[in-house]
């Protein structure tokens, strides 16, 4: 992406400035009422800024996931050698964001945003789970549990977890005490 | 729901236009530029009469959902004894759906749909199997896949299933020979 009209610096700040302004109110407003009037607005640049460098309100919340804007870090998967204990603790923060209205209505817009808009989608998956992705993970457990053969189908298992992840604020599913675990026996066996 | 105003026969017979008319628009622009106006205009009614019925565009997709008015049996989960294969089959006509843009732009759609109408969200994981539910069958097939003991989370592992297929149209991953299988062993074990 250029900057060449105004200078770096400057387009720099405005850039992250209507970056957290399109997060901000994706999370207040939903998907379908965001418009780019309002990002606009809370950023404090022209609409004809933001129409210079990006040709939809999907297209900045696709960066805004690639830059992580959105979710910042605190959905990050943990890293201590014991697979299952990280995915309860990963699951447990997801299932904590669905219990806050603002959370769930955050995840909803973001699935909203995925359905209308392409690059949305294809970082969506990537984005809830933070550095490595979640099937990375699941490959590097191998052998430690039921359903971790080292011939499993390790992305077809992340597609499911995740997915139950997204059904679940989709569906508005209220989080019960053992979700998280009972998710858990149904993707890497008991 | 009361029809109270004009005769029964007349007012069933523009209700199920309107719903025709809301499931064609959904499939032929997606959600978020779906119109009352436009629905009204196809169904050939007054904008007036749909706001009477239906407070929103999502509330008449909810209710094409219950009724059956898309999808139309297209995804109903066989049952022949052999979970195994009935799933294959059933996830093989989903694939297939996803694999025609008008099927992926439908079923992307009702996702936007459900992250914005609450009702459309409950009835968009039972909408997609037909008349018994994927829990249901799996806990009725208990004993014949490795992952499917008697005392197996079959809620979950049916949501797992059901996500992993909403996350397939939203990732906008194609879809390769073997997918369905894969996914299969993900969920019930191989």
């Amino acid at each position: 992406m250029a900057f060449a009209r105004s200078g770096p610096v400057r387009s720099e700040a405005a850039r992250r400035s209507i970056l957290q302004a399109a997060a901000e109110l994706l999370a207040e407003r939903g998907y379908e009422s965001l418009a780019i009037e309002q990002i606009a607005a809370r950023a404090g640049v022209g609409k004809q800024t933001i129409y210079r460098w990006w040709p939809s309100k999907g297209a900045i919340l696709a960066e805004c996931l690639l830059e992580g804007t959105m979710l910042d870090g605190r959905l990050d998967l943990p890293d201590t050698g014991d697979i299952r204990a990280d995915l309860r603790d990963w699951l447990g923060r997801i299932f904590a964001l669905l219990e806050r209205p603002e959370g769930e209505g955050l995840l909803r817009a973001l699935i909203a945003a995925a359905a209308d808009n392409a690059e949305v989608g294809r970082r969506l998956r990537d984005s809830l789970s933070g550095s490595e992705s979640v099937s990375g993970r699941l490959a590097r457990a191998a052998g430690t549990a039921p359903n971790l053969t080292p011939v499993a189908p390790f992305e077809e298992i992340a597609e499911a977890l995740i997915g139950a992840v997204l059904l679940r604020a989709l569906s508005r599913t209220p989080v019960e005490p053992g979700d998280a675990d009972r998710l858990l026996d149904a993707i890497l066996g008991r």
